[in-house]
């Protein structure tokens, strides 16, 4: 397996673009982004457990309930939660976006010169009639604003007139999903099941409200494996308890969180419908795809400037190692005293001590590293001597790892996060105006 | 009812006093308290559930156990958590007040001059051999310090030789315990049981690492009250659940929470064995006292400019409204937008709808308040409009309160917590320097 470049479009039969369409304010930012797979796909998503939940995800319910999509469409700025007539004007949203497209392949088969030319490949007749049950919609914003179809209407053309699979498409439709993000999101990787090249793709924004409890903020993952719906949402719903349900920026989990993965199998491998070598290769590259853009979400947190991460190993069980890790990098305190390179192990070992569940903690070591060194700060649970200086220098780096021994047991798990700095409050003191 | 002075000291038969004794550099600063009844008295306790605590809790379970306790002595710096012979250390704590206290009560009975004199009052002949058993240990600071006797035993003499019932006896004490705290807390009520005046007085300390989940930080509580061990106990533990365990400061909860209280008798009501209207009286005062230091703790957290207090009305079962409430005042991004005056009601809709446990959010509303007024901001879970300028203005007080009423039942809760500001990131940067 190796990265590449490309992002959402690496894969094959993936095309993207981005636009401003109004959402916000400044002509500059893109907020409105769409992908495109040349042919339906078998598609699985999982959602936030938020209890109030944005429009767009009770509409994917039910677009998804056949474990096929070929579209997806999101817009930053407003996010479609509590916000009237929701679930209407997401339906509407998936309706403008499979009308444009099916007439841009229309007016191409017709001689004309659309750059959505892959759409009437010959291989794919269904593309001509993309219906508004295989689109896939995505918000993400200021929860409980009003908003309109007007932005949708005024950016559908430019944004489907201009599709390309270059990699500055996959920029662009990861631009246009960036709400406080300040850097673009996006990761590729190939590998080979059965003889045959595969790639998967991957773009993601997330920010604040990150403590995603399914799936984080936005993101959106194609590939052109041949793969069964049900293997795929298998793969996605195993993959996220050990990415993106491992991070947190802010212990908020968002109304609209969701992770969506689309496979047009134009790959050409056998298509995985069952457990196996293939899919135990297909869920590597999911996971290489899924933990770095996991990485990058964190250490792009709100006012962030460091990546926190903290590996647990010595846990009794796998569920403990998963809470105990994202426990301390959930603390705020800990988050606190990162930021201002204090080594103060304490605040580590309350967070684990404080983690629910039931498991021993006599018995801990933890470690703090980065590319300046290694250092033990806690032996068996209680204080060892070091030095401080050298604390400060390893503090000093801007990934931080703090790992963490329980020496019960022999389960491992990691979590992502960053630390909380004054850039964070100045972020969300005023994050509507 | 009425609110009256003293703090601990207000109840009849309680002395206090704090002095410097070393565990902080600045000599101005002190960092050792202690309170002492004239008899024994029924005592109770309820302590962190952080798997990870401080000797103090190990040591006070045991002298608890038969229920009684006549001192609690306390130190602030070092939490005695993690750290080499904190079990040792906390019992020779115990010891040396014990020995401290009776050989004060000695020399006085020999014809000294000791401040301790009550402690050989005609009706206390029990006073006069404390045991370590009857002493209650505390200690708030840095985890996984190392600690000595040496600063206990340089400034026991002087703790002991200096007791006093006075206003500033009570202040003494809770400055002893304060750590980043940045006012004194402490509160004191007089009520009637049987026709018998009776006070309870506490103090609290907690400013960080607090998100209570049995108790707060540390605070104690002294009363006059005849109650039985195991009453003052259930009405403890019953209290704390709407009070100190509905606070939340960081969403840490600390590995030393402790909240003790003693009841001496002396108001000489018929002794409290069972339920009914005393124990009504009493659990009815010992609300005021815990609501009040609830809400000075959250209103003094870390870095707080602001108190909020989320009361929820209307929830299906109690423990919902607990929940939602304690929700609110813990997210981060209500926390940051209150700090900025930002009536961002999505953010708090959000923290309802990730509570924990199952309930209806469809039909919520959201109304927020202080002294300048009151306005509605989300109707029906959805947006209503309102004046972002009386919004601005409300938000200006330094007492917000967040009303949601859930519309789905009859049962209500509070919680209390505080916005975040650069101060927290300022103070929990460097904490240990």
């Amino acid at each position: 397996m190796e990265y590449i470049t490309g992002g959402i479009c690496a894969p094959q039969g993936f095309k993207g673009n981005g636009v401003h369409c109004g959402f916000y304010k400044d002509e500059n930012k893109k907020d409105l982004g769409i992908i495109v797979s040349e042919r339906l796909c078998a598609a699985a998503a999982v959602y936030t457990t938020n209890k109030v939940y944005g429009a767009p995800i009770t509409v994917n319910q039910k677009h998804l309930a056949d474990g096929h999509a070929q579209v997806i469409i999101c817009n930053s700025g407003i996010a479609n939660t509590c916000a009237p007539n929701g679930p209407e004007i997401a339906e509407d949203t998936c309706r403008l976006a499979a009308r444009a497209l099916s007439k841009a392949a229309g007016n191409q088969a017709a001689g004309g010169s659309g750059a959505a030319d892959y759409i009437v490949g010959a291989s794919n007749v269904k593309a001509l009639s993309i219906t508004p049950e295989n689109v896939i919609v995505a918000s993400t914003g200021v929860i409980g604003e009003a908003l309109t179809m007007k932005p949708f209407e005024k950016g559908i053309g430019s944004l489907v007139s201009n599709l390309g699979d270059a990699d500055e498409n996959s920029q662009a439709v990861a631009g246009a999903i960036m709400t406080t993000d300040t850097v673009c999101k996006e990761v590729a990787v190939s590998f080979h099941i059965g003889g045959k090249e595969c790639r998967l793709g991957a773009i993601a924004k997330g920010s604040g409200m990150i403590h995603p409890n399914m799936a984080t903020m936005l993101s959106f993952i194609t590939g052109d494996v041949a793969i069964s719906p049900e293997m795929l949402q298998k793969a996605l719903s195993y993959d996220v308890d050990d990415t993106y349900n491992q991070i947190s920026v802010d212990g908020d989990t968002s109304t609209n969180d969701m992770a969506v993965v689309m496979a047009n199998g134009l790959a050409g491998n056998r298509e995985i419908t069952g457990e196996g070598a293939d899919y135990d290769k297909f869920c590597e590259a999911l996971r290489a795809v899924t933990k770095t853009m996991a990485m990058k979400i964190a250490g792009d947190g709100e006012g962030a400037s460091k990546l926190i991460i903290c590996k647990v190993k010595g846990a009794d069980t796998k569920a403990n190692a998963r809470l105990i890790s994202k426990s301390v990098i959930s603390s705020n305190l800990t988050k606190a005293a990162i930021f201002g390179k204090d080594a103060n192990w304490g605040r580590i070992i309350c967070a684990v001590g404080y983690t629910p569940g039931d498991f021993d903690v006599s018995d801990i070591d933890i470690c703090l590293g980065s590319e300046a060194g290694h250092i033990q700060v806690c032996k068996k649970s209680a204080m060892v001597e070091f030095s401080e200086e050298k604390a400060l220098e390893i503090l000093g780096a801007d990934e931080i790892t703090i790992d963490i021994d329980m020496n019960d047991g022999d389960q491992t798990a990691e979590a992502y996060g960053c630390d909380l700095t004054y850039e964070y409050v100045t972020i969300n003191a005023s994050y509507r105006s």
